[in-house]
């Protein structure tokens, strides 16, 4: 079967490379969302991330980055907090034949809200 | 702030439904994948997904059928299961001015995947 | 298989019951924090919560109350929010032959965490 | 505040240990199932799991496999999947004061189910 023709000859390439780092960040946020953590256990949870959405489709690279000062400010009396959108700070490289996506989730403050938007599209 | 005009200028009126209805496709998958099922409490689990994701930005409807025979098959001696990707078969509305993008998430056999595209787009 | 007498032999009727208990919500905390929620969708995750987790061993009831004020205090620009463990609060009824447990998750602003304690044992 | 006092003078230390293990066994299952995953990651989330887990109030080492060959029997055609139940096996160490308690969760074939038990106190 030739998935692309069959599922993806709707769309262009830029809209598949759109689309395939838009699943993957939301993807991100809600199976990540909730993890216990503190700041020893940041870097090995970086990098768990980067690492699982990477095998999804079109994505090339995970960068994430958890906001330490976010984390310190969240902290419980047991020394570790849930992981939330406060924290999170992500970029996600999608890119299908030549043109590459990157989409972007930030924590804005003025919204309360961690937003994603498409930070830069190269084609 | 205008967040239309500050965050998604550079992206065309079709790739933001197609964006932000992927992104809801990949939240519900990996929100509720896990979620104890049996076929007593389908029917509340399928509205609180639906209600859940109408929620977030630009999406108007989400019809979600978690198959009951594929339940069935992969019932546990404990009469309940975990909720997979074979048991769901999803569509997420997403609708940005006059353009409504239909995504959808179904389970492939063929690629043991559940594969998620862009059923239509109606401009 | 008598699974009884292979896997739970080594402990009480007592400890079975908080065991079972307690699994129920780490699993429950883990499973929904997160997902998409405001005023309207309260009543319907609510709901979902409860059946979902009634499901597994031992489990006669799950009583679930987000708080709205939390809810209310947590909003975004986007008119919903994710569900953290402050709006939580949570009774699971764990009943294992004539035992029942009764576990309970609570934020505790003291301790700026969600606390899960056995509130009362019933024997 | 005297945490043990108010909240857990009603049971004894070996059913705090067991509850304190349960609890992290639960949270474990729902928090990472689902996550992408095949053999490059699996260094990795096994690695993240253990550090987030660990951080729980009791939990001293949490010891995570995934089946490598239950993962290649369930590859899909984008060589990845879902971390499903069948692949965790898991102990998790749950120690109060002088009582150790070990948590196993293990898939059960003739039960088609991740079995969650007490596998030995040490007192």
């Amino acid at each position: 079967m030739d998935i692309n023709e069959k599922y993806f000859s709707n769309i262009t390439i830029r809209e598949r490379a759109i689309f395939e780092g838009a699943i993957s960040m939301g993807a991100l946020f809600h199976q990540f969302i909730g993890t216990p953590i503190n700041k020893q256990s940041v870097a090995s949870l970086e990098i768990a991330i980067s690492k699982s959405l990477e095998l999804q489709p079109a994505i090339e690279k995970v960068e994430v980055a958890i906001d330490l000062q976010k984390l310190d400010e969240a902290m419980s009396d047991f020394d570790y907090v849930s992981l939330s959108g406060e924290m999170l700070n992500v970029k996600i490289h999608s890119k299908v034949e030549d043109i590459l996506a990157i989409i972007r989730m930030e924590f804005i403050e003025e919204l309360n809200y961690p937003l994603m938007y498409v930070e830069e599209i190269m084609e």
